[in-house]
């Protein structure tokens, strides 16, 4: 049967005939490293694996690189021999008019990634909970690496009691330390050099973290004053469910960053375990 | 089987396992021929019924009447003897804490019954949400009396692909022509009377329609005028599908009325055919 689909109506009627678990892996194309991890936990715990490629305009501000963005379907396909279904629909299949009724992801959505992009996780929900619809999975899987979109997502689920399980899957990190990034391709070899300050903090604020939360976030923002080359965004310490502070009695937290390098914004984080 | 279900887990679990098409039914409860019609029309076309009950805190602002709101699931369920499975959780079980990432309705839900409800239509859809999630009907049966939550439904469920047909079924109404409703039990004899002001002004609307919306808006609005004991809180025509405004070229509309009776605050509508 063909891979590659393209409507609503056909990616319903080929999930809804599946036999077994199904999987799903949400992308917005310009697959690399990082996405095969997620297609590779699906492939590895569920019988059919749908990915959608879509690249979606309702979580792009204005001024974003939504027309930049890089879009390769043929080699994207390339990549997913072994997966069963790829949805990849236009926009107008996927929206035909703007919504009306939208998702609302809350307070902490407005922090952090959305500090700077208001709009971005209501759009990130919207097409989330459209796309689960359509497919409505057994396991979803989303990197580690969006911390906060995974966090939102799961929130999301169960507050629509959307019955799928969402899995987080590793970062993946290249040789040198960067985490793996479709936009990393906008990096020049110095600027890609300089981005490895961003990893660099995650792990003194780690070695640090035995110290507790105060100690990982000054190991965390001393090693990015020391950085060239990076203007930080923000670099803080956050219970990893919530986005929202630790408490002085955490356990464990996330280390998180954004910073710009050159014109590409990268964002990285890591776990941190305290006392 | 146990027709009663009290939990999400029991509920996800009897609908995964139905055979042949499911049809959902969403009260909250103090059922009423009303809600028997829409029973009905489930029961026509859907080999498992579903009816749940539940009174959604959301959905209701400090101040209105959640707590004075009836309820009594023996009577309710001697009502439904040929329902298949009725889903009644807790507060505790539907929701477990506050919702942080939730539905907007969007901006029509400003108006009319949101003008003087500002939360209640994200309530509403975040339960229908959920409860159509925990389901996943093939049909889910709303009253048109509720005509604005049906319009909002029906946009929610295109916006977010929740592939669950919606079906509007049309209004029942007492001999004396009041539409039925919960609140109808808290009327004094002479207050119902008073309230048969709202289908009286909904009717010359329809006669006056011919005519146009201005002439349909004309006479709702002047036979609510010469009402007693009715203290109005929106008249108007709309697009059933949008609750705008109708378009000068459309072919029909939507007479829509509030009004406070007593203490008691009465919503109804008719179609309206233009020219």
């Amino acid at each position: 049967m063909e891979k590659l689909v393209t409507t609503k109506q056909e990616l319903v009627e080929r999930v809804r005939s599946a036999e077994g678990s199904i999987g799903l892996v949400m992308t917005m194309g310009a697959l690399h490293e990082g996405h095969r991890r997620l297609v590779d936990a699906a492939r590895a715990e569920c019988e059919t694996v749908v990915v959608s490629i879509y690249v979606n305009p309702l979580q792009f501000a204005p001024g974003e690189d939504f027309d930049a963005y890089p879009r390769d379907l043929e080699k994207d396909l390339a990549m997913l021999e072994d997966v069963d279904i790829v949805f990849a629909p236009s926009d107008e299949e996927m929206y035909g008019r703007a919504p009306l009724v939208t998702i609302n992801p809350g307070e902490v959505a407005t922090r952090y990634e959305g500090r700077t992009r208001p709009t971005h996780f209501a759009g990130v929900l919207q097409v989330v909970a459209k796309v689960l619809n359509l497919v409505r999975p057994d396991r979803a899987y989303f990197g580690r690496k969006d911390a906060q979109q995974l966090a939102l997502v799961t929130t999301m689920v169960a507050d629509l009691d959307m019955g799928v399980e969402i899995v987080g899957v590793p970062i993946v990190r290249d040789t040198d330390g960067l985490a793996l990034s479709s936009r990393n391709a906008y990096l020049s070899p110095e600027e890609r050099t300089a981005a490895l300050a961003l990893v660099r903090a995650l792990t003194s604020a780690r070695e640090a973290a035995a110290g507790g939360p105060e100690a990982a976030q000054k190991a965390l923002t001393e090693s990015l004053e020391a950085a060239d080359g990076v203007d930080v965004d923000y670099a803080t310490i956050v219970d990893a469910g919530t986005f929202l502070g630790v408490s002085s009695n955490a356990r464990s937290g996330l280390a998180i960053v954004a910073a710009r390098v050159g014109a590409t914004r990268l964002i990285d984080n890591m776990e941190v375990s305290f006392g």
